[in-house]
């Protein structure tokens, strides 16, 4: 079951660089073995933006949560969820 | 290169039945063959909801525009586009 | 799995009142034998408004949407879809 | 008397760990209390967000904002008060 | 208990006038009717605008929609309710 | 002449609680020192919210806002104003 | 007393010629009597748009809803009032 | 001087094609017009919307705002205009 | 050439009391400088708000910029431009 | 091909004024580099606000990612891109 999650990541602009990179190296790592398990089926960045668009392949919204809440950028997340369905035009 | 293209379909709750079933026909068909020309490579129904979340891999900004007017519905969406980038942390 | 649905009916004023009698009769048929399912569990007002707040028990996103499109006002429906998860401090 | 409630919780990103878990146990405290009394009588998370749905029971608007305001997370929310009327086409 | 309900008429610009005369005057006779049982306490034209800030006094939600949806301008309104609480600051 | 005024206050979440219990008080000190002298004839809280609906009773915009700024919680407000007028329907 | 008064005038796009002429002349005339009446101190139109920006000079929101609905063009306006105070930067 | 305008075209889903090919001829023509003059420097397309993105070079608003009026489609935009002025970093 | 700018002054509520008199002293006499240099032609407040609605009178939009970014306040300033023209209906 | 890129740059009040000055140095440079380089093809300030309206020629949506997160002012944008296509009554 799919879900699109649009994300926007706020990080503050005087984040600690080092706080910074051990953070992003952190997330880059969960989203890897997120990806890896198939559950994380797409994984796009927004051209000119701290912004993702994504999409999830979960057994159900509580799965979706717990995926996305162990994002270590989870705090900094402001994000929109739309729940996919199956469109009666696609050939896959 | 990839574009996020989120579209509501605004029909006209009095359409003509047989017009409407018209026009959904010649959109599946225009759908089917963007589909298989590899230029519209995801198609999904937002759930609830006469509105899609696509995927579209296009040359340039000017294909892009070609494609979307070419559906038959074209004058009944509302649609927003989100030009996508290579995300630094997707395996793909 | 659960879904809280807020839909506001957006009627228009000089509707036929045959024709609007007969559509929120069909209407309300649909919307009890939802309920009788089990899939349609929760159904209120919006006070003072032509609106709802709904909550919907499916199986998937699918199911999600074949059960709105399903309601015979579904045209006339301007919708948000929130998806739940299971609530740490909830006692149920 | 029933109310939709829609909370969302903006905690601070940078919230001193000990002070955000012992936040959240007391939040969690008072919740169970409420939904004991029968006055909270839903609780559900939005999935991938810091944000709930909520159900309540009150006998007036003074005993709601009573009740919201007696939560210990309340300088945190920005929420949305939706009052509940009977539907017609509901069989409970 | 209070509500303030804040309306606005959509009223075709191009009413056939008797119909509109007609609409306004049993809209009139039903707002007097509210107001001389109590329940409708206050009634302000919004300045510049087809427009009004009402405050209702009723037993419950229920009721509130009772009224509000009796008023033969209902089909027009656009509205927003506020639940309001005694203000620990008020000297009534 | 009379003016709807909705008001949000916006204390910082981790306010002093000494600062944050004088300025409560004197703000309930002026509050009450203008309703008594008749140009603030409501105050009403919003239910569930740290904000307020208030009815003011002045004999311009220039003293309307003299009121407004001489509460001792003002530089904390987002505010929004509605000149009233008499309605025709109103029986007062 | 002095109102900013923003409008926007929503005329239908297909409306009669004939018809439209006449509502400008007679929205022309009203306004120029309004402006020579000392009431309408001040009118422009906003650049590229249908849209004006007025100043109104009246001694109540009674005053200024009077004339406001006045205007023969009244039932096409969306429309947008900022009352207004004396500046303590002001010179005049 | 130089205005960014961002024009939407809100055609009729359902206009005449015949009226609709006769506008779009004439505003073509238009908008060549104003190209050749000089005045209407740039004009783009919103990739895959009805919607433009121009930049004008007049001599005051007043100006603009003839040269927007001309346009045939006029009573079918919504816009936006935003006055510029010359960038510190621009090498031109 | 006009323009009318509606300005909100976003001081943050716990600023150095002795360095807001100054920032308000320095403000108050650059805005009187505008003025009787011609060119900041109406300066009101919004009753009840940090806000203002100002005209200016400019040669261009370069002149505008300047002028607004001379006020000492402009760091703090949200601001709205709409560039004016002639009314057909005005008398001045 | 062509990107419409708006930016509002949100640098906090407080800033130092050294470090303000420098990050304005840094930011010149880097943007007079790109337009030597052809990219970056126009650069205006909108009138009255920290804010660009720029226009881009990239290769990609990975390109122009490229190149505005290389401008050192990035972490204050908060920007919107339009993907602009070739408009059929342009005449370059």
């Amino acid at each position: 079951m799919l879900y699109c999650v649009m994300i926007d990541v706020n990080l503050p602009a005087d984040m600690d660089p080092a706080a910074l990179a051990k953070l992003k190296e952190t997330e880059r790592l969960r989203a890897i073995e997120l990806q890896e398990s198939g559950k994380f089926v797409h994984l796009w960045r927004v051209a000119g933006r701290m912004a993702n668009v994504s999409i999830f392949d979960c057994d159900s919204n509580d799965e979706l949560h717990e995926l996305l809440t162990s994002l270590p950028m989870f705090p900094y997340f402001s994000l929109k969820i739309v729940p996919l369905a199956k469109h009666p035009s696609s050939i896959k």
